[in-house]
């Protein structure tokens, strides 16, 4: 058998895929903005198509199997997704047309949150770490858990959802419907939003994480706090991950823990304001060594160390 | 072997212990308060002569071992105890000194919260569902979670914690020494501090949570919204719960949860409010069946059903 995986990493604003070796290397990395037409086949056409280009490029090195990490929620046993910021797809079959479309080996599936704590727990700051929780702070809050070393995705395959976990009871409204969510705080759209509200002064009409950073480096005490509570919510988080599951450690990636400068202060001081039974006193939080190549890495691993990653939870087309 | 177990149940108030059978059935339950005393020894002799006790009563039958359930936390691999409400006990051998005392069985160490849901899990209102979380609401607020149908303790033996999951950023003090916990709002002397300091005008000088329960009932509004506000914590902590480790069912026990026609309409509807994810809206939150045996009836099926029960995170003799 081949060491070689094709992967996939399916998100609201972009897909990527590549070739990835049984080292973590990532080669052939090709990226696409996601179409965002209403025509569930107009948003798949693209996606076979990139698939198609690095299966290509792959030449006559015959790949393992497919592993995809989508965006969520995704649907067991068949292996289907309804992604929240992809309206086009619901109960999409994914599994079965990237079958259709790479025939002949296994493509196993899984949500992306779970696919990024998978790649860092392989070949990123997870290695080597048995009950780690694994967070994409970006445009929304995902995350993965790895239990007693092996990747945990719960029965419905929607297990990590950090995002989701109530923080603040009477906060604000959430785009998951509820309110009071981490990523109704902690989300680079939500950070922006409330500082433009509290008085931030933006420099560009639409302006983006990075212009929230920069403002709150150069001394913006609306941006500052922006980040002050984005890491307070995503503290409590993890806090209360740690204290229903009992981790070791925390990796943290995605775009806004890029300015970890200005997210670990406050989140690590939250850490030791709300974690004070004495089994929350040895979690460590670190920052991704991944990059944006976590999710292909874990969804290659669904591949190639399935004992590990492609248990429970995990849709399979074999 | 035996299919008789000896179970124990080690609370801050006090101490119960009993023969329990193969089908859950608890016979020869005997319980004692937990001795005030400063002096570890003095804290355990009682307890040693309350298991004597029972296992005296077995007369000619055999017990398979003694299974142990604990108020946390618990240290591994040692299997010492230093429960937040027993002072004297500061990593103190309860393990060792249980092995001691009955020689010749295996000996079984889980925590309090593990336990009762285990009870309810092996035949109680949680039987045959392989995701559940189990909640006992009462002084404190304590839990345990079934995953892929076996008990997860976690690495330390301390999963299950849901009473110090934050829910709210800003809350109340919590007994933990952090804040917004859901036990500084769910758990009955929360409650009953919140409703005198609202306004609330008890019949007694030191009320109790039946107090406020029946203050509720009549129509006393603080005492309402304690129970309200109990309910809308435990549901934040829920819907993180079932977020993160993606439940299908939860079972509540415990005193406070017995007045569940005032806790469960807000409880409810709050987890309808912040549980708006697909994946959430199948949850279902049901009363416990056990009543207080859930930990002794959790604690024999440590001992009783050791590869469901008795796996990582559970201190063991042998």
């Amino acid at each position: 058998m081949s060491d070689l995986a094709l992967a996939v990493d399916i998100g609201g604003t972009k897909v990527a895929a590549a070739l990835v070796t049984a080292d973590g290397t990532v080669t052939e990395r090709r990226v696409r903005p996601t179409a965002g037409s209403t025509d569930p086949e107009a948003v798949w056409r693209p996606v076979a198509a990139l698939v198609s280009e690095v299966l290509a490029a792959a030449g006559t090195a015959r790949v393992a199997g497919v592993g995809v990490g989508s965006a969520g929620p995704i649907h067991l046993p068949e292996g289907s997704i309804s992604p929240v910021n992809i309206p086009a797809w619901r109960r999409f079959p994914l599994l079965g047309r990237m079958a259709e479309l790479v025939p002949g080996v296994p493509v196993r599936l899984a949500g992306d949150g779970g696919c990024a704590a998978a790649g860092e727990h392989w070949r990123g700051a997870g290695q080597g770490v048995d009950d780690l929780l694994g967070i994409v702070v970006s445009t929304g809050v995902g995350g993965g858990l790895i239990q007693a070393g092996r990747l945990f995705c719960g029965p419905s395959g929607n297990a990590g959802h950090i995002g989701h976990m109530v923080v603040d009871l009477d906060g604000p409204p959430c785009p998951c419907g509820g309110c009071g969510c981490v990523e109704a705080m902690s989300s680079g759209p939500s950070m922006v939003a409330w500082a433009l509200r509290a008085g931030w002064k933006a420099p560009v009409p639409a302006p983006a994480g990075q212009d929230l950073a920069a403002a709150a480096r150069a001394g913006d005490p609306y941006a500052g706090e922006a980040f002050r509570r984005s890491g307070r919510a995503l503290a409590a988080g993890i806090v209360s991950t740690a204290a229903i599951c009992d981790l070791s450690r925390v990796v943290i990636g995605g775009g806004v823990a890029a300015a970890h400068d200005l997210l670990f202060p406050p989140l690590r001081a939250a850490i030791a304001e709300h974690g004070r039974l004495a089994f929350l006193r040895g979690l460590t939080v670190t920052t991704a060594t991944l990059g944006n190549s976590a999710g292909l890495a874990g969804a290659a691993a669904l591949i190639l160390a399935p004992d590990t990653y492609a248990g429970r939870g995990v849709a399979s087309s074999t």
